[in-house]
């Protein structure tokens, strides 16, 4: 599929991706935006022994713009928006507010003084996949979910390969209930420079796991899933999704394909044309799931570029905080204090409802 | 200070905190309400090695009622609540839609098969401080705020000692954007059956610091935060206020006792007077940090029951997920999946305004 690498006034990437050539790629941006300056900081927290992004400048990013000044709408006469093109199918560029930018090195864990610092290197990206304002991913056909998935994985590949790069991050917040600051459907794509807190406690367990039972332990969850079947909510040719048996929101579904991959680059394309059914499925089940567009975080676990990659699995976790058509479960203390979580539904039934909104 | 036991309708606990010996208590709660026989479970998670508690019952927990129809007001005729009383001061008591209930064994983790389950031990309470409905901590006076001081004290003592129980958490969510569900300002008491996921973090952290320099981590953060000096809020005699260097959220601060005690019981008397002052000091910088009443989480962080009570530090966090006066900051992707934190604020902008905010 062809790919069409642009840059923006400021000097930010961005690239189309279409179902086929076309003659109207690529418009120069005729917008005047500097370049911005500010770089994002890290901070290393001693206590949980985690960075955080310390990142003043996003204070200022666009929040909820009415719909008719949509920076993530094609450009029109009279106005000009980030993708500078009257149409697009799907579209990358650099975010103009990141957590992450410029280049650096990647970082451990384990830090030595007590106020360690670092610049926030790593890249942030949007991914645009439809030009309808309105739209939503679970509203798309196959054919562009299937487009979706290459950019992902081409994202994937490149950004893994850049200086510095410890992790590449692949998700979309669909909802102003997740904090969504721009209505326009859009994903995004966080290129980490150190291993995510999640992913490294993870793989810290599938490390424990193969000494004590020398199989993978990604390996294990799925077939023990499959085996006793009351959470599985769909089987396709090279996908499975189920409910966690220890679900911690109220929706929540992860999907894993059938044969264990690192990442979204790894996946051939026969799997890859899978996966645009079997994702479209599950997220118009999640819409079934109250009959209200389901407010969700799909997010894409990848192995690390350069660490533990026998051992990851690549699989998407899709949650949402919705709890009842008209109630949200909040992360208060004893989850975001303590990291304990509790869950109002079990698992079992999510998996039920979420099987019987199939074909929604 | 008097501590009175009484139970409620279905057996549940209830302990009254006053001032002074009054005759007005205890008095019966002449309500019809049956025991609950519903018990949440905990499940273990084997990828993150958490127990997450499914907790099907409270989904139906009372949720935001009237203010006529509010069950932590006292009792009148006509209103029986769940404080069987015309008055009180502060007075806590059993939650009837508890994520723990129920005895059992404290748990560890690394558990051996991928689908463990346990009866969700432990116990859950309820601490009302004020009979004003539109009351709130900030605005208690210092007498009260010392008599709430002495009834956490005595609920950690307490529930430390109950059989299984792996740590007491003390904490007040406050504001519905953080998920409040009764409007009634109100705190709450979990004693889990196992150590917390952050806990456990942060003494992992703490453990290795000591084999590697001999010292206690708490200790030399403190240190280093009074030496520092640009993040301090505020000094009293015994307790000393920083917003930590790598915060996470928009408003935090953390609060420490100078000299370093394992949990509220163990401190004396003069510093529970001490931080009567120093608390409400806190929480009215926190209502000045916007001029709105601040949606928070105040999170006591104590020691485990069983383990490492000589490594670690009670100490306060308090946070809040307002970014602005007019925006919240939400745990999307980037926090909610991956457990990386990007901080739109500043930490020492973070406390230059909660210094300023001060005798608001």
């Amino acid at each position: 599929m062809p790919r069409t690498l642009t840059h923006l006034a400021d000097g930010r990437e961005l690239i189309y991706f279409d179902t086929a050539l076309t003659q109207r790629r690529p418009e120069g941006d005729s917008r005047r935006i500097a370049p911005r300056s500010d770089v994002p900081q890290l901070r290393h927290d001693p206590l949980a022994d985690e960075w955080v992004v310390i990142a003043g400048h996003r204070m200022d990013r666009t929040f909820l713009p009415a719909a008719d000044d949509c920076p993530l709408c094609p450009s029109r006469e009279g106005h000009l928006t980030e993708i500078p093109c009257p149409d697009y199918e799907v579209v990358v560029f650099e975010n103009r507010f990141p957590s992450f930018t410029g280049s650096g090195d990647s970082l451990i864990y384990g830090g030595e003084g007590l106020f360690e610092t670092r610049p926030a290197a790593g890249r942030c990206e949007v991914v645009c996949f439809t030009s309808d304002h309105d739209g939503s991913f679970a509203r798309l056909d196959a054919a562009r979910a299937r487009l979706v998935i290459e950019a992902w994985a081409d994202r994937t590949a490149e950004l893994s390969a850049l200086p510095g790069i410890a992790q590449v991050f692949v998700f979309e917040n669909r909802g102003e209930a997740i904090g969504v600051t721009m209505r326009h459907p859009h994903g995004q794509i966080y290129a980490y420079p150190f291993v995510t807190p999640t992913t490294r406690a993870h793989l810290t367990s599938v490390r424990r796991y193969r000494e004590e039972t020398g199989r993978n332990l990604y390996d294990d969850l799925v077939r023990a899933e499959l085996d006793d079947g009351r959470r599985v909510v769909l089987e396709s040719q090279h996908w499975v999704a189920f409910v966690p048996f220890a679900a911690r929101w109220p929706v929540e579904v992860h999907l894993y394909p059938r044969r264990r991959v690192p990442d979204l680059a790894a996946l051939s394309p026969e799997v890859r044309d899978d996966l645009a059914e079997a994702y479209l499925d599950l997220l118009r089940r999640g819409d079934a799931f109250f009959g209200i567009p389901l407010p969700y975080i799909a997010a894409w676990h990848q192995a690390p570029v350069r660490e533990q990659r026998d051992d990851a699995a690549l699989h998407l976790e899709l949650f949402s905080v919705q709890r009842a058509v008209d109630k949200l479960k909040y992360l208060a203390g004893s989850e975001s204090a303590m990291g304990a979580f509790v869950n109002d539904r079990e698992p079992e039934s999510i998996a039920q409802r979420l099987r019987e909104g199939g074909g929604a």
